[in-house]
């Protein structure tokens, strides 16, 4: 149970959902920010930049964000959530790009200590053909994720258990995204 | 130098406002989520909530924000910098409200792990008047600074040194907000 009244059974709003019913003056920019993040016009596709903040917020174990991105990322790549499972269980020997590998590595940095991104890694992944919008972007998806994550955890909100829930909100954010 | 072209002069535009410049499409919601968090309507004054900030963003020892929030916290408080540097250096004796202080124990422990936010936290702040939407807003101002901070330092962007450049972005923010 959520540590404030939401006004809204957590059952049917879990996570981030009550939170953004309680409080609709920071719903908004919150939508705002994941939709230009996670669905805007991008070298990257949705699935993944999906892929990173599913990845850093399975770092962060945060169980709502996790399974949700999880979700997102597995019903917009090809590969579905074999791929989400390899990178969140090895992120060295999964199948992606050597792009995207960098980026995630650039991303699991930012998560912990983000002064710790060196001009190394960064070059790493201009290497591999990273622009600097896709650097750029990458480390704020991994920085929105690190509030996400705090935002839902810090005020205890219901993580449903099973895969079904989750997978009926990415039908939901694939159709409609993240600002309805 | 920060790890990518921003395209402006870093020591006219440091820290976030080069990025808010190289990347308009995120600084839209990423500004209209300050403001909302630290200038709209609520019971806690401004001053208070650019103290939260203050104080997650020297815990997360992120020069750029912390010197830019405690300005921002100084112009607002009757107290000025002497409260910003009394609350940063030991928030059990700081001179206070015990709702404030309250408050900012719980902003603490969102800035490292979320998941130890506990019902004994939430109910002492509860106990010395909290409202359910200072505590709200008290755990998003948190994990808004965790992101802004990943952010800022994630890029490697500058933070001046000394006092100045800081004191004259306070004054506008003071006067015209994080809109413009």
């Amino acid at each position: 149970m959520a540590h404030i009244e939401l006004g809204v059974d957590e059952r049917e709003f879990p996570g981030i959902s009550g939170l953004m019913r309680f409080r609709p003056e920071t719903a908004g920019p919150l939508g705002a920010l994941a939709e230009v993040l996670l669905r805007g016009p991008h070298p990257l596709s949705a699935g993944e930049r999906e892929l990173i903040a599913a990845y850093v917020s399975g770092l962060n174990e945060c169980d709502f964000c996790c399974s949700s991105h999880s979700a997102f990322a597995a019903a917009q790549l090809d590969e579905g959530m074999t791929l989400v499972e390899q990178v969140r269980a090895d992120l060295d020997t999964a199948p992606v790009s050597d792009k995207l590998r960098a980026l995630l590595r650039i991303a699991g940095v930012v998560r912990g200590d983000a002064r710790q991104v060196s001009q190394d890694l960064v070059e790493a992944a201009r290497k591999e053909g990273a622009s600097d919008l896709e650097i750029h972007d990458t480390v704020l998806i991994a920085a929105a994720f690190c509030m996400f994550n705090r935002y839902v955890d810090g005020l205890g909100t219901l993580a449903p258990e099973g895969t079904e829930g989750y997978a009926a909100s990415a039908r939901r954010i694939v159709e409609s995204g993240y600002l309805s």
